[in-house]
């Protein structure tokens, strides 16, 4: 499979999870978080999809294309490392749904990066909101969902946070 | 009609207009040209399907995925406008098929290129040649295609170089 195939085949992977995503939230509400803006196109897919939604854009060096510039209350710069705790203070379990699209080419830092958003991620999530991920993520909160039909295993990533009573961290964290 | 929706659209065109002129071309002797190397993803993809022709690459400033790097003798490295017509040396009609992806977001810088590109490409290419552009090009030499199933019309641009005989400029050209 040529370069070509392959990039095809993720971007049609990675609309095909947002898409579900976008559905699979139109009952819960709260915000959106988009983690790694890049050149804007799934920054603008997210927002055609759901235009009522408030949209946050995590980025530590925004290059959108010139059309697809978040307004600047909602584009939080700097390191996701020290954004993303801080924004625990006004987030926390209000996200609806997440995407993270983080890769480079470097896998020894996709791991790391996964395994640290595997723990800082869930606790800005509400029950039953969706995560849609280019890595695969690890946590007692998060539940692996089926892929849409035609995604490959392993391209794309899709999540649930588990709902009230979904297990004893869960619990304890409600209770907090 | 979101910047991914369109962004995907854009790929699927060009995948199938190659993957088009790579058959057509099956019976036609000679080289492929591919103007402008970006990440590779076409040059692969051109390589993959024609294993056995040569692939001159041309590109002002090569910076490929590091697994799409041509070989160095394939590589014609600066300004188009200058290393296309001198290729006339060695290349004159013999290219079987030519891929141009050239467009930026500057539309005046593209329709410049276009109009320059109509007239230095067709004395490189065999007749019957094909040419895949992302730019419409416009030459007595040029017939256009009808695009492959589910190719919008304005996507990408499919053109066949018209045979001996084909028109007055053509003989001309035979001749000298």
């Amino acid at each position: 499979m040529s370069r070509l195939d392959s990039f095809i085949r993720r971007l049609l992977a990675q609309r095909a999870c947002l898409d579900f995503a976008c559905a699979a939230i139109s009952d819960l509400p709260g915000p959106v978080l988009e983690l790694g803006l890049g050149n804007g196109r799934t920054f603008d897919h997210l927002r055609e999809r759901l235009p009522e939604r408030e949209i946050f854009v995590f980025e530590r060096e925004p290059r959108p294309h010139p059309s697809c510039w978040p307004e600047p209350r909602y584009l939080v710069r700097g390191d996701l490392e020290q954004t993303l705790p801080q924004a625990q203070r006004w987030l926390s379990g209000r996200v609806a749904l997440a995407h993270a699209d983080l890769g480079t080419g470097d896998e020894e830092r996709n791991r790391r990066l996964a395994s640290w958003l595997s723990r800082a991620l869930p606790p800005l999530l509400r029950p039953r909101a969706i995560v849609v991920s280019d890595q695969a993520l690890e946590a007692p909160q998060l539940e692996p969902l089926p892929l849409p039909e035609g995604v490959q295993p392993g391209r794309y990533f899709l999540y649930r946070r588990r709902g009230e009573g979904g297990c004893a961290e869960e619990r304890d964290g409600n209770r907090r």
